[in-house]
């Protein structure tokens, strides 16, 4: 899995059959510094995210191993809304803490 | 997922048994601002895009997940046609809209 | 699928037992506008697909779909001969007609 | 599979259900002489890594091959600890001895 | 699939249950010109392949297609070691002649 941030909402009109009402987000990569990069996917929101939330990207044949996306054409989900994460026993991202913009890698 | 354009069309000759007769599209991969990468893809089109319109590519397995590509050798379909998306709030890209062509990253 | 130049071809000695008698091929990947790049796969080739001609790969599980590479360890086959294609209906390559070398992309 | 170094430990919130409980980790890519890369990797701990350890994560429907990670939206796993490890009859790392930090690649 | 060249092995101490005893190869990635690059992967060595030797690697699910590694969180095996190839009608390498260190590509 990697860590993105919840950037945008994409929006569909035709669609493969098994692919009707799913929520598609657009996610963007980030580095484990928390530091936005130019990598973004467009994952099923299988959980409910919201804009701006960090959350965890499970891509491949992983992404159909829930109810709402097994079976379809799916090759990434949001799988977890992040919490925190820390490297090197330092906080890098606390969802409800100070969250330093950048910290030097 | 990604985004992508569809730029052109690839027409085969001699192919494997269980592939005659799907229609595969030259996708060129954009970025969340919809600006044109080198990137491209060659997809089992499953839904019939248009020259131009703006789709959503699923690649690996999950391509294989639609009645015309099971059990088939296809490692990338176009799943569905992008109405619209935005990011950080602000519409990026409409179909039926003004549509900018780029916009700062 | 990506579009690939047939360049060359691998032969093997010992190989797990289940890929005897495979033929091998060099497939390097060109641009949407007909360029080699230094990116390659040996690919299975299950077609017959000659030196110079131009091919479709397919990847990963993809490349099991076929009766030859069911149940292989194969992660990559020609899955087609390109005739020819188009990008913004222009023919950037056509198998039995002139071919520009290099069209500004 | 590659070579990582564990960095730290990433916490989540919501989740699908069938991911809780499941240890989360922060992976670091390493080179083949040992030297940190950007790359890095949230992997499921099934075997109890700890920080600064050497491990190999093993990558795509591959993580779903232990009891722990069976039919859940997984796509990297640590599936070992390395002791060490050698290239060119050379040891670079060894988990219990002198580990030079570079070695000219 | 792509040739390599083995450079170096693994040992690892602690590992999922159904790893125990499979052999684990560093393997440098070529170029088809025979250049040695940056890229590596740690892939099981289902057939015995020596320091030194040119090698095919198999990625993802396909890793999964041998007796050795069948259900195994494997996602890379040494498939079959090369015994030469070619590039446009010339023997770029040959395990039992001259080789050439470098072929402008």
């Amino acid at each position: 899995m990697f860590i993105g941030e919840v950037i945008g909402t994409v929006v569909t009109t035709r669609k493969t059959d098994n692919m009707q009402s799913l929520p598609l987000r657009l996610v963007r990569r980030l580095t484990t510094d928390n530091i936005p990069t130019a990598v973004y996917v467009v994952a099923v929101d299988v959980i409910g995210a919201d804009e701006g939330e960090r959350v965890l990207i499970a891509s491949g044949s992983s992404a159909r191993q829930t109810d709402l996306t097994d079976a379809r054409p799916v090759d990434a989900i949001i799988m977890a809304i992040v919490d925190h994460w820390q490297v090197d026993n330092q906080t890098v991202y606390s969802k409800f803490a100070f969250q330093p913009d950048e910290i030097s890698g």
